[in-house]
């Protein structure tokens, strides 16, 4: 997506150690004239695929998942709950999610009533590194029986290993930047070409 | 807003401890309809308002933030982040929050390059009980010399003290849904008459 691409360009910082902050316009100040285009053009990728539910993850994909479903017919968008310590009441779905970023072990919750199995469920998250949240999303499906039909990511690190491991178990991701390269000397960003 | 009455009426489950569960549409999983309809309520009832930007807390105030702002010209929403840790770098706006439902302390942060003097500032929120998350955000605009304008509020806890000390504090408190009392044993629950 062209338009996310130029902004990252013109906005994104590289930070040692694989950080590209984004946060003037994606995960914390939010431009959401532009979560709406972006909730566009994933509708435009994912055309014709059955979505009963939008699920992310807090707090980033929130914002930029409530945006996208109006797109999608106004499904219920569901957001995962982040927590180190739970209380396993029987009623939630948990799974553990490694943080390359900080280090630990979060776990990832959400309410068996949200979840059901049979249902169509489109996955959203602002970054797609190692891919670590998404297999914990992936994971809570599984334990719902439910179904992921896609996943919509903002920014895809291409040089990290997420995106290439989940296409080939066969999870169709449609990733709007895929960041090739990035200098933390130049600050300079490249991007792969994207067919669509 | 009677809908939202209605909604919470219907779904809204009371628990020990002046606990309402409202995560079936509100801040678990969200109706992203709804919350396209509470924020056409608060830019009918905030018109001729100046409103530069939008100020939410993650996790729950993200989503409802995001479908707001459409209605206030997709001015951008800053949501600030929760932390038990900071890197305090001078380049962040830091408030403490003392959670009631938790018992504990959280530290509330926003990038200083995210709020700048003079800034008309509308705070959204999805519960308003204690007011303690809303005194952080209205810390961080101190801080900032930002003007707080208004205060959206998707429920709040008519019994508990936040609303009446923040209307008294000369805040234009605008929620959405205000409830008068709330019965464990029935689940019965009133709200309070509004005028607009």
């Amino acid at each position: 997506m062209r338009e996310l691409e130029e902004r990252i360009r013109q906005e994104g910082i590289v930070r040692e150690g694989n950080v590209l902050k984004v946060d003037s316009f994606l995960n914390h100040q939010c431009d959401v004239d532009l979560y709406n285009r972006m909730g566009a053009e994933w509708a435009r990728r994912f055309k014709g695929v059955p979505v009963d539910k939008i699920l992310t993850i807090e707090a980033s994909g929130i914002g930029i998942a409530c945006a996208t479903a109006p797109h999608f017919n106004n499904v219920p968008v569901v957001f995962a709950r982040k927590s180190q310590s739970i209380n396993l009441d029987g009623e939630q779905y948990v799974a553990k999610v490694h943080s390359y970023t900080h280090g630990n072990d979060n776990t990832v919750i959400v309410a068996k009533r949200f979840l059901k199995p049979g249902e169509n469920v489109l996955l959203i998250d602002d970054f797609l590194a190692n891919g670590c949240a998404l297999d914990g999303l992936i994971e809570i499906c599984k334990q719902a029986k439910a179904t992921v039909v896609g996943i919509g990511v903002a920014i895809e690190k291409g040089f990290q290993p997420g995106g290439k491991r989940l296409r080939e178990a066969g999870y169709d991701v449609e990733s709007l930047a895929i960041v090739k390269s990035m200098d933390v000397a130049t600050g300079n960003i490249e991007f792969e070409a994207q067919s669509n």
